[in-house]
């Protein structure tokens, strides 16, 4: 019998095969793949470690055709002190679909999960903002607004105006301090009323950003919102909305921000969009929004990225 | 941050970890917490590998209290050429239920799942049988024979005398030079009649023990069947048990051996028999028939046990 030759990545051997302007083309294509039904995406798991408030989710398929499924296992123990373990954490198997054998371990510790987290965003903000847009505003200051921020720079082709509005404006300094160029915003009113993008990351369980803040023409990209009782936006906002997009629109209505609104008929997948099946914004004064909840395809797409790099 | 100090055991690792007999009162205990409620055991995942007919169970969960929980990933490609890749194989995922960390990756290639199921048959044949059942035929000669043959020889205090019979007579010739002390049966219909305890390994679809054949005061363990579509006992024979005891009922019923009974009512949990809660056998000439599917307790408790042997 021939021997399985399991290989086994540590966090920064994985960060450093991460290159986000070569994965966007990749998550892409996962969105696009998803949406056309080429992919095999069985329900997530999901198991709750009450004692600790904890979490974990499995997430899992096969891109059809592939020689390689993969199961992403991703932990939230927001809880947890950052100098013992991190609040997330991750590890992601990638098996032979010829033959069941494990073709490798990639111990990212969830940074797999935050890449394509923030590459879905800048993905979505691009499709869907006005094509002049240039003021973004990340809503939020947790460990995916660097993700968000890197990606949106690599995937826009003119320089971006990016903005950072925390709860705790000491946090948003510090997201301010760690990427250069950054502003940080005081006033979330006036910061909404002059995005063209705004970004949200938070884990806001009440609506942070009001309905009466926001322009005509302005894109939103919501993140947060990943858990039912998570809300990001007024409800009122997603009514106006001209243009709903959801990366996975039976997990987005089931737990995303679109699971507050009363009538779901209008949302669209992102892929579809991607691939123009399926309309986004059609001028420049609609209000576009975006929901991601995050879905296996990109965990796919990333760990066969990461193996082929 | 605390470094991750991940352990990683290969199977022959793992191999030298697993004692049988030291095995037993852990699997056991296992059965009974997951029949008392004290584990949480989310639905089990599955995907098909459509191209090679091959397909991919994750069985997880957490025993309430427990600083670990586990994810066991099994895959089944059957029309593996054995020289290149085993049919079944498989990782199981150890993560800290307290921080979400990942604490072993065990690639066992679908060990412990051939251990803990030769001592879920086991456990069950001891708890069921008559008091002084001693002759054991074992129906089938796949790769989970030798691990039922050692298990009931490992837990029982008396000498068994364990026949084999295999479709193929040449392939239960060979399962019979490799266990000494076994005989190979050649007759089912005699050997049925004949045994105490009769153990069905088989991938059969069609029922393979016929009724008429199974004496009263016989126990049948019943592992084969463990999807939709596969039996291995007559329906009629089920219909007369006096005894039916499953490792989950939701999981027998749903896609083990009695999701060909009309009647699921009867149906008592291994974990309560061996706790007392629930009876099992109560006289020497009743048919007792126990069907395991295998659960996700048995993963765990044996998954701690290599980690802490």
């Amino acid at each position: 019998m021939a021997d399985q030759a399991i290989i086994s990545l540590n966090k920064s051997a994985i960060s450093a095969r991460l290159d986000v302007a070569k994965l966007a083309p990749v998550i892409e294509q996962a969105y696009q793949a998803a949406s056309s039904g080429a992919i095999n995406l069985p329900p997530v798991g999901h198991i709750v470690l009450a004692d600790h408030d904890g979490d974990c989710h499995i997430k899992y398929g096969h891109q059809l055709g592939d020689d390689v499924f993969v199961i992403k296992v991703a932990t939230g123990f927001p809880h947890n002190d950052p100098a013992l373990a991190p609040p997330n954490n991750g590890v992601s198997l990638v098996l032979s679909a010829t033959t069941g054998q494990v073709v490798a371990v990639l111990h990212d510790e969830g940074l797999m999960t935050d890449v394509r987290t923030g590459l879905g965003g800048a993905i979505a903000s691009r499709a869907l903002a006005r094509p002049d847009a240039s003021r973004v505003l990340v809503v939020g200051t947790g460990v995916l607004a660097p993700h968000q921020i890197n990606a949106h720079r690599a995937l826009f082709d003119r320089p971006l105006d990016i903005a950072v509005w925390g709860r705790s404006e000491q946090r948003a300094q510090a997201v301010a301090d760690a990427n250069s160029g950054l502003r940080v915003e005081s006033d979330l009113a006036k910061g909404c009323a002059e995005a063209d993008i705004i970004v949200t990351i938070t884990a806001a369980r009440e609506p942070i950003v009001r309905d009466e803040w926001v322009s005509p023409g302005t894109h939103i990209t919501a993140v947060g919102a990943d858990a039912p009782g998570k809300h990001e936006l007024d409800a009122a906002l997603l009514d106006r909305a001209d243009c709903l997009v959801a990366d996975s629109a039976s997990q987005c209505i089931d737990h995303g921000e679109f699971s507050a609104l009363a009538h779901t008929s209008r949302i669209v997948e992102l892929g579809a969009v991607l691939d123009g099946s399926a309309a986004g914004r059609t001028s420049d004064d609609q209000l576009s929004v975006a929901d991601l909840t995050g879905i296996a395809a990109q965990d796919i797409a990333i760990a066969k990225a990461v193996l082929a790099s």
